[in-house]
């Protein structure tokens, strides 16, 4: 298996983290946001819609878009449940993930992160994700004071992929995330998950 | 069951489709934008995001997104593939679908649509819209140039998540169909199935 991951955005990081929880080796390529390397990967066909990350199996059948990569891996994981109404669920969290968490949070981010973006970020529409970002965070953070995890008691995909985003909200976001105090003790969760890897470390191989 | 839905929000039409495709009975429960019932519905805490469509199972549970609810209605369907790749690439362009596609043609279509959003629809917002949009389609029309449908030889979820604002990018989004022909022959062979309803047409009973 080869994953085509850009090193600095969350959606190429949740599926490097679903691997390195469950221990499955997989090759890292590197196709870092405006790199010749995204562009050649680009160019030669290897990414479906256009970015990363993109997992590419060994018969060369290629999979795109994050969350439907974090199914594909967890199949046989206690990250997938078994039970379909908690399936229904998970898949809810994670296709609200893409629609509203990551278009306000992740976009508040990258905004400010990547300099090419940063003639983008108008103080007007700084505010503007600022609002609604803080609005998301307080829904979760009130579902996260009744639950340990997204779908109660044990985590899921749906952990990971929220957790893609949420953990830097603070530092690349600019939310004030002292207000969160149960999504504080969520993200304190998932770090402490044995073989938890940071956004910014290197893949364990095996 | 019962279904909250926003008439004329293309998501809730998408679980309105399958329901009509798939012939299964359910209570519609209209939601509209800006109405009075969609606020009931929020402070009565039946829209887990606050969003519609929510639907409501027999025993209380609630499930939001339109594309879990796909998943959920199309178990046990020939709509839901049981291969777990063709499961996978199923949800890439839901995934997708929820990310890119309805961020872009949806909203340009909605800024038009709705009266209370026309304020929003600024000419460089609209510009950059159409621009984004049109990239998309050529993207879809691409693949379906090769395929009957989304995952090949058979509807799937998919083609029923991307129909519902596809089929209105040219009439309420202002997107330029004439250039997209092999979509405009997949729109045509959705409207074709058995039990198709559009997206005005009443709920069938059974």
């Amino acid at each position: 298996m080869k994953l085509y991951s850009m090193p600095s955005s969350g959606n190429s990081y949740k599926v490097r983290l679903l691997l390195a929880l469950t221990g499955q080796p997989c090759d890292i390529v590197d196709v870092e946001d405006s790199s010749p390397a995204l562009e050649a990967a680009r160019t030669a066909g290897a990414l479906p819609f256009g970015k990363a990350p993109v997992l590419e199996f060994d018969d060369g059948t290629k999979l795109a878009e994050s969350n439907a990569i974090l199914v594909a891996l967890g199949r046989e994981t206690p990250f997938l449940p078994q039970e379909p109404m908690a399936q229904a669920q998970m898949l809810s969290w994670m296709f609200w993930e893409q629609n509203q968490h990551e278009g306000v949070i992740a976009v508040r981010g990258a905004l400010q992160f990547y300099p090419a973006r940063r003639h983008l970020a108008t103080p007007e529409r700084m505010a503007e994700l600022l609002s609604r970002g803080n609005a998301l965070l307080a829904m979760m953070d009130a579902h996260l004071q009744q639950n340990d995890w997204l779908l109660g008691a044990h985590p899921s995909l749906a952990d990971i992929a929220l957790y893609g985003y949420t953990h830097t909200a603070g530092s690349r976001g600019g939310f004030d995330m002292t207000q969160f105090g149960a999504i504080n003790a969520w993200l304190a969760r998932m770090a402490a998950q044995p073989g938890y890897i940071g956004l910014d470390d290197p893949q364990p191989t095996r």
